[in-house]
């Protein structure tokens, strides 16, 4: 009998990359899937092409998409990454970063490849806990999106059951890290910065960095991944 | 007051073209939008583009989409259209021109599209009745997805209500010419049709074209479209 199949949205931070190691610790093949979607940085891209070979994907697709075009993004436009913000300042707001509908389109490609290669999982790395203000990483959102797939395919009319599996969901960022560790991810090749420079060194200064900087201290670590003006 | 916006997936052929007549007749602005995803013909496009004009779309938007890759269709692989198949016979199987996923990964754009402009209902002309292969045409898989979606946006957690409109899912394809009709719908610039020359002329023997050409028959009138073989 072959390992099950499962689909993995891999970006090339933390929290995704901990999540691919997590389905292959589970024993899945796992067929990584990444999207070009008008970020201002490659390099995130370069990334997750090394973590999924580095973590043993079967398969690791990329795919254009073009939300740049509908606007309203931090991610995709020309609008400042917000800098210095106290971490418990950024709970409740929606992020300024939040990219329209984002995670519902990437699912959804996530779906057609699910269904093209038979796999019974989608695997994402969402986190309701630290950005709790992402309207599309709630576990109400994950339920109903699964619920929607299972009525969209001809797998599912064929009786074949989709699952999402969200295994970061409930997790704070501490424990993401020190499951990936236990697992033998190296966080020092993910990068989770909004505004990175031309090398790839995280700027240590936007809300992801400061909560990503903030749960390696909490666990007496220090981050590995190179950050601008370090003399790593 | 300014009308209310509904983001209308148009992409030229007859189903599509009378939602678009609908939502206008209805009092909406509508932004239509296209997809190019590894069509065979890029003449579905030259026909929305047209017809987006004609019907007083006041924006169309033309979206590359990447389903290709993932292979598994008739309409973006390179697999023989079936033709002259009794109309008897398409219903209950899933056509093999079936695209995994495709109306999920089209109105997860269509959302982005909606919660950037503001729209509040997105029209699409699925049909239940005459294709009753499609999974992603069915009632429960659009009512899903509006469940879904009102889960996924900032505009939903804001407390704005997104709607799903397909106003042609209970209609039999007779039912939907005469309200196009009335409404004023030009069917000679539309194409159904799964394998037209390069020059846009329907082949009439594929399954959309038989089902489109008896709806024309039954209702005693000849079907404006250019088709191959015809001296129109």
């Amino acid at each position: 009998m072959t390992d099950p199949t499962a689909i993995v949205l891999l970006s090339g931070g933390l929290d995704s990359v901990t999540t691919l190691a997590i389905a292959r610790a589970a024993g899945r093949t796992c067929y990584a899937l990444s999207f070009r979607y008008g970020q201002r940085h490659e390099h995130e891209l370069v990334l997750a092409r090394r973590l999924a070979t580095t973590l043993g994907a079967a398969r690791h697709l990329v795919v254009d998409i073009d939300l740049a075009q509908f606007g309203g993004s931090a991610l995709t436009a020309n609008i400042d990454v917000p800098k210095d913000r106290p971490i418990e300042s950024m709970s409740g707001d929606i992020p300024i970063t939040y990219v329209p509908a984002r995670n519902t389109v990437f699912l959804s490609y996530a779906l057609a490849f699910a269904e093209v290669t038979g796999a019974e999982e989608i695997y994402l790395g969402v986190n309701a806990v630290d950005y709790s203000g992402y309207p599309d990483c709630r576990p109400e959102f994950i339920d109903a999106f699964e619920k929607m797939a299972n009525l969209a395919t001809k797998a599912a009319v064929e009786g074949r059951h989709l699952s999402i599996q969200a295994p970061l969901l409930l997790l704070t960022k501490a424990e993401i890290i020190t499951r990936g560790l236990e697992l033998g991810v190296d966080y020092g090749s993910t990068s989770t910065c909004y505004d990175p420079d031309a090398a790839g060194a995280a700027c240590g200064r936007c809300d992801a960095c400061a909560l990503r900087l903030r749960a390696f201290a909490d666990l007496g670590l220090r981050d590995p991944a190179p950050y601008q003006g370090a003399a790593s």
